[in-house]
């Protein structure tokens, strides 16, 4: 198998794979998830990723029937079914099987474990992106990794359509993320970054920018920056589990940053090799 | 069969059915849904909820690959598999089945149709109902009915851990509607009910209200009404499919309405004799 699927402890081709019609993920979205980029036998920082979906699932009350070590260890099983070396996983924990009723079922009602592996790589470190600009309509709960992702996908679809890469978002003039993805920009030397609100998804790929900008002496500004300091800032970076950190070089069809080209060097360089040295790629 | 499930042409019961893990129902919530009540071989105004799902899906550009009418008679053919005679239909159409990847998937990828049926009936014409206010976290979508509903679920399971029936949700000082039920009030004779912009669902129950109160004459005004106005209404009332026309006597623990009951039970009345005399009972 290239593709594979797991579902509650049962393994099979990702296409075959079926899910009862009563799984709340499938009428209620109810249900959290998380994403990583597996490489042979490692999941990149595959705690964090782990201690997120359990952190997603307890702001809304999903109990995970698993330990985090045995999450982990079904993660790892996954991965070794497929038969190619670089695969993406992702994994989804729903509330549970149950006939159609907004309220929670019983506790006799189990989450359910549900994995899709399927070949995935990094995004290639000379990637740029392009970027339209949409209001944010989603839901106030964005900090949540959960599986309402409806606009969002809308989002995805207008970028494509526009012959771009991803939408940045934002409420009013607060620049939130992108409709999969996180985004800073450099401003004066300055990495700054949408605080971790309810507004945006804590993206590992951000922390580990964060990180990459704190060894490199970058000085990290966690507050709010606006559509005009996007557009006008020295350089713009999306990031994301797949792209760890891309240069945006156009938003709306207008050329953006490209103006900080060494510290934009600097931080690419210094998540990928850490991407790479953990992967041992 | 009592609960009946149906899968793109599949039937069998409920419990047992399966769709595939990759519709994009179960890792988007990327679908549209609409409901009715059915008696017998009658399923209540079934041609207004049809036309409710065919926008729904043509507001996020799924392209269901049935016509109307045999839509419609997919639907009178799963009642009939039921053994019950007083049944709810739920049926849901997602945008396909697809490796996941946010963009809408290619053309040859067709919308999926799942129908289920469970023993159902009209709430009690004598129900009253207890509520909760919660500030309103969705996306601004309302008016799409999609089974992004995460929020919701949210909302309904806290309304029944305060032992009420619904939750009333408020952006700010503005009413918007319920978790799953729109919400109006009566005012010095006149039925307010919030207007069908992108904060709430146009209800066929709400729809319905305010046909009875134009054939008994009482004004209808849809401006959105604040929660101050809920609180120290005359009446209020809350509406969905089931739901016909519930009125609340009590929100936040504090005791509500009972100020209008002459105009309360005419329009009540009208609502569930409309509904009687469609389903022949």
């Amino acid at each position: 198998m290239v593709e594979v699927g797991y579902y509650n402890g049962k393994y099979g081709p990702l296409a075959e794979m079926e899910i009862p019609m009563l799984d709340r993920a499938c009428y209620f979205g109810d249900g959290v998830y998380d994403f990583s980029l597996a490489h042979k036998d490692k999941i990149f920082v595959i705690d964090e990723h782990i201690d997120r979906i359990y952190k997603s699932a307890a702001m809304i009350e999903i109990d995970i029937p698993y330990s985090k070590e045995e999450m982990k260890a079904i993660l790892y099983e996954a991965i070794s079914k497929s038969e190619c070396e670089d695969v993406s996983v992702y994994w989804q924990v729903s509330r549970g099987t149950d006939i159609r009723n907004h309220i929670y079922p019983g506790a006799d009602k189990k989450a359910n474990l549900m994995i899709m592996v399927k070949p995935g790589k990094v995004a290639g470190i000379d990637k740029r992106f392009k970027l339209i600009t949409l209001e944010d309509t989603r839901y106030l709960h964005c900090n949540i990794k959960t599986i309402n992702l409806l606009p969002s996908v809308i989002a995805s679809e207008k970028a494509r359509k526009a012959g771009c890469d991803e939408a940045v978002l934002h409420r009013g003039d607060r620049v939130t993320e992108c409709s999969h993805c996180n985004v800073s920009i450099l401003q004066n030397g300055t990495f700054r970054t949408a605080p971790t609100d309810n507004l945006i998804l804590p993206g590992i790929a951000r922390a580990h920018l964060i990180k990459a900008c704190h060894e490199l002496g970058i000085p990290v500004d966690e507050t709010p920056f606006t559509l005009k300091e996007l557009m006008e800032a020295d350089e713009v970076i999306v990031s994301s589990s797949s792209t760890l950190c891309i240069q945006a070089t156009e938003i709306d069809g207008k050329p953006v940053g490209g103006k900080d080209p060494l510290n934009m060097d600097k931080i690419r360089n210094a998540v990928y090799k850490e991407f790479y040295d953990y992967m041992g790629i």
